[in-house]
């Protein structure tokens, strides 16, 4: 058998051990053969096609990033796009079944290209780990630990001058994120898409642990609105005082809770750092995991799964399932970790 | 409510944010105080107490080890042991009830002193993973963080000479350190103390690794035994050529490997840095919400009760249940990591 | 003797270790006593004091930030400052002589006080590196350390996206930090406020880079100057196209990449996360070894002296020679990497 | 010009860094060519050669260990070593200068083989800081780093169990790893080869650790001796009490300090982890910069040189200077030190 693999979306620790964990699993088990397809669904649609033998995979399991690029290509679309014309490109290049690694957009894309006959079985991926249907997605341990690293330096800087700190982190519609790094750093506040909260209620915490003498840390997801201000953010490219949006969230809370607690604040997006470089081992294991087992799902011809995470096993789910919606944190979560703001 | 707090066995990354956890939930939710009891149960026999109130447990989240201390003591020993002597010791501090964070030992002690009438709530803690009813213990991953950060740096100097390196990691009786450790960091073999393998077969890894131009790494649980040899090992005390045993089973193997393979081989023992210093993210966040559910547990009545990790969600257990017996690596997980080795 | 330390100025990693190694030295070798002033100047031109013992500085040596607190209070201001209200508050405590911590700003004030008759030993403190009259000053290795490992980890975003990154680092006045975490990193083109540049010149770089297939890489200081558009950066808060300055450097040059080469170009600003946090073991030993030097200095009476690097050595200079002007990159320096760019 | 590299002797992080800034600054200021000889003056004595173009260096600046393979040959030895047979092998290759980075040895060798006609440039390489005529070298660095974490860690176990640990480091001749690594992690005692010191001397400060409430922290050179035992460590093979050595000196001297305080110890060997893995930003900048050096003392004809660092800048010295004698720890910086025992 000849198999293809893809990664597309944005990149995230743990898509290399993916491929690596795949390859040496098909060549080994099966005897298979792998094609790398360049840049995502662009170059099952375009045909940019690279050798991916045992040899290629060698030292993959700690390197970020991913070997094959990535695009954020929508196969439909194009001259070249659409089911028939990906079909005829596995067929030129013999290719026998897909791996497809990516997230929602991804995913969804190989629900459909499977509904029309490709053989396709999808491995999830999210940073932000939004997407259902499994308990965790690697990359997402790696940019909470980054983002933990980093809280725990800003906090000694905080602390010599009596300053609040706002850490921006990733997180556009959900607050995993931000819920998980400001737990392990000890935030005094967690804001996130799911719960907005108004500039009050956050000056209250950062007053109260300036009574108390510290220095306030608060952490937010960049997607994260202010309670009755959910329409100016909305403004796509406007901030909340109606300029050229530059800054993120961040940037717009720190100047606001300095005006109204006298507090001096500072804002820190912590950005692309938050994705890139070696997986942490947890996330290593995890897509490792993953991609043995997608290699099984296509063994087992269960075209239009997705391997996934449930509690310590791996399993196989429909993407169906992983794409109903985004996974966004509950409120019992949230309430969990409020207990320990202000 | 008055809650006494004890750490008992060996110490281990996220002690200190269990700890955090209950005295800030307890404090904020319930109004509850908290006193310290120092090194385990010696503590609570000998009448070693220590102030534990909000502001002792600043910044405890990012700090490892315990600041309570902790010791190997048996309640059940001595002249102030047992469970009427600690419940009148209890009594003479106004303590209601106990929060006890420990291993195998430490739970089914506390299980015995809650059949006695004591009010305990258990947290599990081993490094080594090896407890049932837990998905994950938190110091497991931080362990195998260090682990697998040692591999990557002892990979380039086993490369560079085209050496032989065996990594000996924690784990007496389960192999679920190595076993992490080991897929993360790409080893070419793991030894675990569930699956005896000989000295050939050892080999024969080795010898296909090096045909293959590459520098063979191997990790091996410091608990792992030579098929054909194990009662050399057991004989407590003696080495596999009868001399008194002073280095691990890695210092015993790397030698054999070397004789019979031509391969210089090397061993590094990891030791005590895999359990101290500072948890990862991901430690801080289960500890933490352990502490939480803990006090939980402890308003809920739930005398003999563990808090556990099922999936993303903090359960209770009965204490029963996790110390049926030690978790150790199933058969499917060793052959699923099987197929990268050699 | 009694010996007061205040820390002034940003903060940086290594304070504490100051901090540890001068009460330590002081208190062993001398029988000194010391008192902590807080927050800089202020706490000396306010009365604020604290005790500094032993024990107060048991484990400093690794703790990011300063537990005395900093401000960038000017002593010669305010009704209570000048060098008689000082000499008073000193004379109240009963401090004999004084160790000040900071940068040029605080060493220019330390002169000035010492030529009014005050007592007071320098140790030079600037994370941008930026002082005469030493080889190197703590926190500035940590600060190069942590941009590094931003830059590994941007890098491997950037390849897999076949993107430009713009790792926007601190420097205001010198480009230091940009050129010893740029040539770590392997940058493709580092900028650096001594050595204006046009957006012609790092685009030519850029696509230099990108025709050898690669992702390109640039490291900027903050204070970095596009050639020809120095005056527009000057008008302080606005940025180059005439608004509110928000973002720095960096997000103002990766547009203007991305509009003349077509690479998708992105910018991370690295800010705070740069000066706080553990330091580095390198800062450790010169941060102690300056802490030890000092109390020497204050036992030698070299009132007006500051502690410096000179090879391997501690050495004794004037606090004049340190402030003659800032210690910038020479031309040498950034000609020897430049042989790396594009 | 047509430039050979070699790497020879024990790995250290930062050889990758030499040859890739040899490398760029020879094709780019020189339009030179280069050929890597493997092994190192193995390669040179059987002609082993491999491709070293500009991108066999990519991404080489943070990568550990060599590319090009070492080992121990001594280039005088064998039927095809000495200068003639190899002037002979480089003529064959067309190879007009060779850069060999290594250590005493290998310097002496290149000495030797310069007195004998052969076009050599020096590079210094060793990991202990051992050789003269230079500040630092690299890798240095990175294992005081990677030490330095390790006794962070340990120091979390011992305080939770009021034990001794005693850390042994590399430094088989010289203490620097063990007096950089002790100051920057706060040891108690840091024992190092050119200060033997008496059991009772070592025990006398463990015993005034734990009298002060703390836990003993002892860091160790591999090759410390107790004063008054270095004829029973010298033995080769065998250990302190006569038997066939296995462990290192930390394992001797731990229970010898158990038993005479009482106060439980354990010792750790670091070993092989400090010299693998990607070298810290220090050490990528001085061997990069030691890279570019050595094409310019190449271009400059001069042949028995070296390039080293001198305080800030990259100096040329002579081989023959560097090679005079190990760089031991002077007794001044020891006692600088000491201050900080007990």
């Amino acid at each position: 058998m000849k198999i293809g693999i893809l990664t597309s979306g944005g990149d995230c620790p743990g898509l290399n051990a993916v491929i690596r964990g795949a390859v040496l699993k098909g060549v080994r088990a099966h005897d298979a053969e792998f094609v790398g397809i360049r840049n995502g669904w662009r170059g099952l649609v375009e045909g940019e096609f690279m050798k991916l033998d045992r040899h290629s995979v060698r030292g993959l399991s700690r390197q970020g990033g991913t070997i094959l690029g990535s695009s954020r290509t929508n196969p439909f679309e194009g001259e070249n796009g659409g089911p028939e014309n990906i079909q005829r490109m596995l067929d030129a290049e013999g290719i026998d079944a897909v791996i497809a690694i990516g997230g929602e957009g991804t995913l969804t894309a190989a629900r459909r290209l499977t509904d029309a006959g490709i053989k396709i079985v999808g491995v999830p991926k999210t940073i932000d780990n939004d997407l259902a249907a499994t308990d965790y997605s690697f990359g997402f341990d790696t940019a909470v630990e980054i983002a933990t690293e980093a809280i725990d330096r800003l906090r000694t800087t905080a602390e010599s001058h009596g300053r609040c700190m706002v850490v921006e982190v990733m997180g556009r519609h959900v607050g995993w994120i931000a819920l998980h790094s400001g737990m392990a750093g000890g935030a005094h506040a967690i804001l996130i898409p799911e719960q907005p909260k108004t500039i009050e209620q956050i000056c209250e915490w950062v007053e109260h642990v300036r009574d108390r003498g510290r220095a306030p840390l608060i952490v937010v997801s960049e997607g994260f609105l202010l309670a009755g201000m959910e329409e100016a953010h909305s403004t796509k490219g406007l901030d909340a005082f109606n300029r050229p949006r530059l800054g993120g969230i961040g940037e717009i809370i720190a100047p606001m809770i300095e005006e109204r607690t006298g507090v001096e604040s500072r804002a820190t997006v912590l950005g692309h750092t938050q994705r890139g470089g070696a997986p942490s081992a947890y996330d290593r294991v995890l897509a490792t995991r993953l991609g043995l087992a997608a290699v099984d799902a296509i063994y087992a011809g269960q075209w239009g799964s997705m391997v996934s995470l449930k509690g310590t096993d791996i399993e196989i789910v429909s993407i169906a399932d992983a794409t109903i919606g985004l996974k966004t944190v509950p409120e019992a979560r949230y309430d969990e970790a409020a207990v320990l703001f202000g």
